[in-house]
C-alpha cells in the first residue's frame, strides 16, 4: 500500500480539493481527509488498472508496477485496501474537521463516482472498446466515467461543507470539473502518443500496443489538440461564472490540460 | 456484480445485521442499507479470492467463479465497483433510515473490517502462510481478519443507531462476534475436508491442494471440533450477559458453527 500510495504522484486531485476549497471560502484543513480519500482511490485504480488481466503496464510513476515490485495477489488485495481506507479516512479521520453529515454527503459522492457509474464501470467500458472504432460520444462517455468521475468528485467533494451554496455555483462548478475531466484524458491520451517513457513515468506508446481507443488515435492528434482547447475554454467560461476565488482552480486548470507528464 | 452477488448465497451477514438490531431494540428496516453493504463487501471480496492470482478457484456456490463465467478484468472491476457500491448504500440510501451521523459510525467500522487492518490484511495474512506451520495464535489472528472481522461488523454496525448503549453491552456484543468468527472460521476449514462438493458449493479440498494453513491440517479434525465446541460455549456466555432479546443471535450462532455448507 505504501510503494503504490507514496511513490511521487503529482497530486493532482487532492490540489484539486484544496483548490475547491479555496474558491468555497473554506479553510484547507476541513478538506484533509477528502484530499487523502481521492488519492487513495485513484493509486488504488492505477494498482488494479496495471495488472496483467487489465492493461498488463510495467512502468508507473517511473518504477515498477506494484504486481511486478511484489506480485499479482499483493497488488490485488493493496488496492482493495486502498480503496477501503479511502472511505474509513473520510468517515473516522480522528482530527474530523468536518460535520459527520458532511462526511456521509462527501462518501456518497466519492463511492458513486468510482463505482459502477464511474470509474470500475469506465475502465470496463475502456477494455470493451479495445479494438473498436467507437464514435466521438461514445469513447467522451467512456473518459468521463473512467476519469472524469474522481475529477469531478475532487472538486465536488468540498461543496457538502457549503450546504447554503447556490444551486446555479454548483452547476457552475460541476461543469468547470467535467469539461477539465474530459479534456485531462484527451491530454493522457496525447502523452501516450507524443510523450517520452522517462518524462511521463509510464510506458509511452503502450496504449497503441494495446489496441486502446484513444482520442488522438481515432480523431487525430491536430484535432485532439483542438477539442482540448474548445473544452478548455468551455471549463474556464464555467469557473468565471462561479463566484468565488477560483484562481487556484484556474492555474490547475492549466496544469492539468497542459501537462508533459 | 449481480452475477457475483445474487446467486443464492446464504446472507449469513445481513442476518446477523437483522439480529443483532433485534438484539439492540431496532426496527429491522432501519438496517437494510448495513445489511446489503456488508453483504456486497462479503460478495466482491469472494470475487477477488478466487482470481487466479489468489486462490484460483473454479466453483462458487454451485456455479463458476465469476472471472470463469466472464474473465479476469471484469471479475476485478466488478469486485472493485461492489465494494464502492457498498458505502454508497450506506452513505446515500435513498430512503436513509437512519441519521447521518450513524452511516458514518457504519461506514467506519465496515472499512476498517474489510482493509488492511481487517479482511484484506487477513487474506495477505493466509496467503503468506500457504505451505507454512503457523502455532495456533498466528493462525487464529489470521482467522480473526480474514473472517472474523467482517462477522464482527455485521453485529457491531447496529451499535451506532444506540449510541446510549453502555460500554459493558457493547463489549458483550463485541466478544460474541469474534469468538463465532473464530468458531466460522474453524467450520469453513472442516467443510473443505469434510464437506463434499456439491453440498458446500465450492471445490472440496481446495484448502489442502493450494498448501493452505487450516486449523484441522495442522491440529487436527478432533481437535478442530473441541475448539470450535469451546469457542461456541464462550460466545454463548458472552451473548448471555447482554441484555436483549438475542434469540435471533443464538440460533444464528448454531447456524454458523453447526453448518452443513
Amino acid at each position: 500500500m505504501r510503494y503504490a500510495l507514496l511513490n511521487g504522484g503529482k497530486r493532482l486531485r487532492p490540489q484539486l480539493v484544496y483548490a475547491s476549497a479555496e474558491a468555497l471560502g473554506l479553510a484547507p484543513q476541513r478538506l484533509d481527509a477528502a484530499a487523502c480519500a481521492v488519492e487513495l482511490i485513484h493509486c488504488y485504480s492505477l494498482v488494479h488498472d496495471d495488472l496483467p488481466a487489465m492493461d498488463d503496464d510495467d512502468l508507473r510513476r517511473g518504477r515498477p508496477t506494484t504486481h511486478l515490485a511484489f506480485d499479482e495477489a499483493t497488488a490485488i488485495l493493496a488496492g482493495d485496501a486502498l480503496q477501503a481506507l479511502a472511505f474509513e479516512a473520510l468517515a473516522s479521520e480522528p482530527g474530523l474537521n468536518h460535520p459527520l453529515p458532511a462526511a456521509a454527503a462527501m462518501i456518497a459522492e466519492l463511492a458513486s463516482a468510482c463505482g459502477a457509474a464511474g470509474m470500475a464501470g469506465g475502465q470496463a467500458q475502456d477494455m470493451a472498446l479495445e479494438r473498436q472504432q467507437p464514435d466521438r460520444d461514445t469513447l467522451e462517455t467512456m473518459f468521463q466515467l473512467k476519469t472524469g468521475a474522481l475529477i469531478r468528485a475532487a472538486v465536488m467533494m468540498p461543496t457538502a461543507l457549503v450546504p447554503s451554496l447556490p444551486g446555479t455555483q454548483v452547476d457552475d462548478l460541476r461543469e468547470f470539473a467535467e469539461l477539465i475531466g474530459l479534456a485531462f484524458q484527451i491530454r493522457d491520451d496525447l502523452l501516450d502518443v507524443e510523450g517520452q517513457t522517462e518524462v511521463i513515468g509510464k510506458t509511452a506508446g503502450a496504449d497503441e500496443a494495446h489496441g486502446k481507443a484513444t482520442w488522438p488515435g481515432l480523431f487525430g492528434v491536430e484535432a485532439a489538440y483542438c477539442r482540448i482547447a474548445e473544452l478548455d475554454d468551455r471549463a474556464r467560461a464555467a469557473l468565471n461564472r462561479f463566484e468565488g476565488n477560483s484562481e487556484a482552480l484556474h492555474w490547475l486548470a492549466d496544469r492539468l490540460v497542459h501537462r508533459q507528464s
